[in-house]
């Protein structure tokens, strides 16, 4: 389950090794492992350099934190994610600091860190599964989060690994690898819908 | 201008040396590696595998084309992306195809893809500089884009160069690297504003 997935055009193998189990290994994950997940979400661009993304995180030692956590997480996920090593929240900023204004980019900033954050733990051997199933509203009160701010996702981290604790109907999950759509589905050029040359 | 940012701690260096210049080269990008640069935005992981973005390219040698995606930007943008190689739209379908509800993960999902994209890009010696200073609306009504989708982001594609054309203020602009807040700014642990103890 670690190999390449066979793609259309060749990528990068830290692009297309990456998949996101619900099967973790008990191994816990470096801290300085964990520091360079988050300074690669750190490099990220983002729009007007306003940095809009905000992370709060627990370790599985840390065992009152992580019961904390993993109860912003709606039932099905919590079914996997309370054996994960690492989890944590990703929030973002609504508004620019510089002016007050909406700031259109604010969710697609923290998914362009995630893009960064997924990278640096392919590159090292770690395994990330991105969740929206959570209950952003018990975040917010759990955990203080000013209005302005926006939990958006929940972020497990770790090695991947054979679970045999993990509910059956996950483990039949695990097995296949979601399909995507052709790139002439979603590039076009000249009008919408209309397949760009390239991809035809 | 190519190298290394000094980052608090090690992360790959398609991270670290990746930067949104203003001044490309005109030296074309090769249709195979944007497939490439397509195809690594395709393999993204999204919010119930929705694969919520599509793209709107233009390539400079598209001489029409490239003037209406152009015409899509704010002026300062123009001033700068009309030299540009290759220039794309970002746009996300806002609802879930399954069941047609709001989703969440819209605009995060298409700043993940472009996470993917930018990776691709540094890895092929390409730059890319996204704006979200566009005229969605606009861009919109030329391409026929249908309700249910928004126009989120321009992408600037293409190769690094000296571009003598590039207005002076641009030039300036050009030669500093935009800092970034430190960890303990926003890895929190525990509640709000509190950095986790790995970042302290």
């Amino acid at each position: 389950m670690s190999t390449s997935i066979p793609t259309d055009h060749p990528i990068h193998a830290y692009i297309s090794r990456r998949w996101s189990p619900y099967s973790f290994s008990e191994k816990p994950v470096e801290k300085s492992d964990l520091l360079c997940l988050f300074e690669a979400a750190r490099w990220a661009p983002s729009a007007h350099n306003e940095q809009p993304r905000y992370y709060i995180v627990a370790t599985k030692e840390e065992t009152q934190e992580f019961e904390r956590l993993l109860s912003c997480l709606v039932e099905p996920n919590q079914a996997w994610a309370q054996f994960v090593p690492v989890l944590a929240l990703g929030v973002t900023k609504l508004n620019f600091s510089y002016n007050d204004q909406p700031n259109r980019a604010a969710f697609h900033d923290l998914g362009l860190a995630a893009g960064n954050l997924l990278f640096e733990a392919t590159s090292r051997g770690l395994h990330v599964h991105q969740m929206i199933g959570i209950l952003p509203e018990k975040a917010r009160e759990l955990y203080g989060v000013p209005e302005g701010y926006e939990v958006v996702t929940a972020i497990a981290i770790g090695y991947q690994g054979e679970n045999a604790k993990l509910p059956e109907n996950l483990k039949k999950r695990e097995a296949a690898r979601k399909p995507r759509k052709p790139l002439s589905d979603f590039v076009f050029s000249g009008r919408w819908n209309q397949a760009a040359s390239m991809v035809k």
